[in-house]
């Protein structure tokens, strides 16, 4: 018998897509589904980033260099100093989507049977990513409750484990969207300088933040900049998911000059793709962000709003990225989803999500819960939590 | 003091890469470089590729399905029938290049500790991939002096550990240029039978072939057809190195399944250069690759000519691929590649290839070894042959 790996064996599928196969096949039988399962936004990407790619005159499409084309680490870098961020070229590797970027951290500190404590609920292929590099993740449980709030320094030493190795917080939260202030920035960096542990920072939703704040980076706090590690994307900023664009930063030499070793092994990132953000970052503006900013904001009250008013709905609305989290009044999420997809439908019409049990470590949490992306227009979104509603009466009377 | 892991720490940089820094200061000091230290064709991309990418009419750059996009998996299945291969589209999963191909391999089946056989010399990246994954390599020593023969069946029980999963072949060979016929390819296949080993098999090379054989794949073991994982990648085929877009296929069930959770964690592969690659699948004719590897077999001839004519120089002809590998009269090829960036011009030329000691497991071998890219024109062959052979003289001078 032909073993796989432990890893392979206990990893999930990922709950964002694990029901692809159901949705094509509702979809084969003529189901219209409402996709608000995946941060997947219609929001269009710049016109730079086409622009670029189709003038781009290339005879061979030809490797780039592994950490990045200079055109792009130069924008980027430059989109940093426009939020008030110093960096050089040499802290900024361009990987494949922020996904490489954490993954690649993750190569570079854990050793086998390392911890990473990371905020649950979480964004769920963290976990597939720290367990393929080795680690595991310590939660630190949150909940609607209490604003799913957990930069306490009680709560961070009671995660505390003798193979700690990084914290992984990510700000504007995706799923809770909740947006760490200063102060609570300030807690998580005297923990983790105090315990000698990483900060690994995704801050792929820095733009959209409902909250009145300008977000910048954790990379301000300088004095402990060592400590540091941001992962960036164009994927949402943009509105660019597709490009597999991101960017590991990082002032910290040797976590570089390790992340370097990973970069070289496969080879480089799209070279269309980094012509196309490079030209995406150098025209982008003040006035795109807010529209966008403003475009989630609007989708988000709006799906609050109608979430709100079904029975049995637990809901907080977000402070930013575009994810609300709801608990349904149903007994499990997974099966719900896939009711939704094979038995119901509503003028064959049928709507997705992310059940939320995979957005947790600890074992039971979420069955009831689940994560919406808000990247669908108002009049849609609409639509689809009345068919929500529907299905949720439906499914309720099925059992 | 914040620690790395091991796995980082004891990883090295890619020998084909590392160069990098010195010869962007090179070619600030004026100095032109002769390329031969990576596999990157100066062969034009199929145009199919880049028309395809600049007539995709899209709004927003959104994210394919993480197994790939349908049109691009049905252009691979139809490339494979054409080899006589019968594929499912659900036994193809399209990668970022064939590096992720093996990566995610080694994800599904590697636990810490575990054992991957490798011919050496090797394609060093593999060696970083696998220790990320938790494994090492057991090489099956190889030399000029027997052709880089490996196909033996005393020699790979004498490779075997406790923990192997797994052989890890290269058909054509980078860098050996090395074929399997289908002899050898039995006694490869016995062994991993008796043994129950994986047979991961980089077929990036396919149709670059010198011994008048047209290749197939592995995967024509039909009886064997859970043991085999194959890697594939436009790169090479197509002269596409650029749009990182590979595939890892496997009629086994259950790596399929491991290797999706990974391709959901990293969400999908670019979605323009999966859109390029597919028309590029479907356009290409057998007088494409033809041509293609023509054009290689010349280029390797006149390197292999070129390089015979060095006093001390040992090289012998590729039967595939498009790498040479060769022993210099000097000390250390690490140290020389150093002084031809650094200290050495002929008329303002120097020369880059790759030095081999990390294409080995085996300490201390391979330190006298260089392996060159046939990836320049014949007259720009001919002049980087002469650069070396200038560059030998001036180093051991100044040693």
């Amino acid at each position: 018998m032909l073993e796989l790996s432990k890893k392979a064996k206990t990893t999930h599928l990922s709950p964002i897509r694990k029901f692809y196969p159901y949705a094509v096949d509702a979809a084969q039988r003529g189901i219209k589904i409402y996709h608000l399962n995946i941060g997947q936004p219609d929001i269009p990407t710049p016109k730079a980033y086409f622009d670029a790619i189709k003038s781009a005159d290339l005879i061979a499409d030809s490797y780039a260099p592994s950490l990045g084309q200079s055109e792009l680490i130069n924008a980027i870098r430059e989109y940093y100093k426009r939020l008030g961020i110093v960096l050089n070229n040499e802290e900024i590797v361009v990987t494949t989507g922020g996904s490489e970027a954490i993954s690649m951290s993750m190569f570079a500190i854990l050793n086998p049977g390392d911890r990473v404590i990371v905020p649950e609920p979480f964004y769920p292929n963290y976990n597939t990513i720290i367990r393929a590099a080795g680690g595991s993740i310590t939660p630190l449980s949150t909940s609607v409750e209490n604003d799913y709030f957990y930069a306490d320094s009680q709560m961070l030493k009671k995660a505390l484990r003798k193979n700690t190795k990084a914290i992984l917080i990510t700000n504007p939260n995706n799923p809770t969207g909740t947006i760490l202030n200063d102060k609570d920035m300030a807690v998580i960096i005297d923990f983790a300088v105090q315990n000698n542990l990483y900060i690994v920072c995704d801050e792929v939703y820095r733009e959209i933040c409902f909250t009145g704040d300008k977000l910048t980076s954790i990379l301000k706090n300088d004095k402990v900049k060592e400590h540091l590690i941001v992962i960036d994307s164009v994927s949402k900023r943009f509105s660019c998911c597709g490009a597999r664009v991101g960017a590991l930063i990082s002032k910290n030499k040797n976590i570089i000059e390790s992340v370097t070793k990973y970069a070289q092994s496969r080879l480089s990132v799209s070279t269309l793709n980094q012509i196309g953000a490079a030209c995406m970052y150098n025209s982008a503006d003040e006035h795109y962000f807010e529209s966008v900013k403003n475009e989630y904001k609007k989708r988000c009250d709006v799906m609050v709003r109608e979430l709100s008013k079904i029975e049995g709905v637990r809901v907080s609305p977000p402070k930013g990225a575009f994810y609300v989290m709801a608990s349904l009044p149903i007994d499990n999420a997974d099966d719900f989803q896939k009711f939704l997809l094979t038995e119901f439908n509503d003028n064959n019409e049928t709507v997705m999500f992310a059940p939320a049990a995979d957005f947790y470590a600890t074992k039971g949490k979420g069955k009831n819960e689940i994560r919406l992306a808000a990247v669908l227009n108002e009049s849609d979104t609409e639509r689809a939590i009345s068919i929500l509603k529907k299905g949720i009466a439906a499914y309720n009377a099925a059992r």
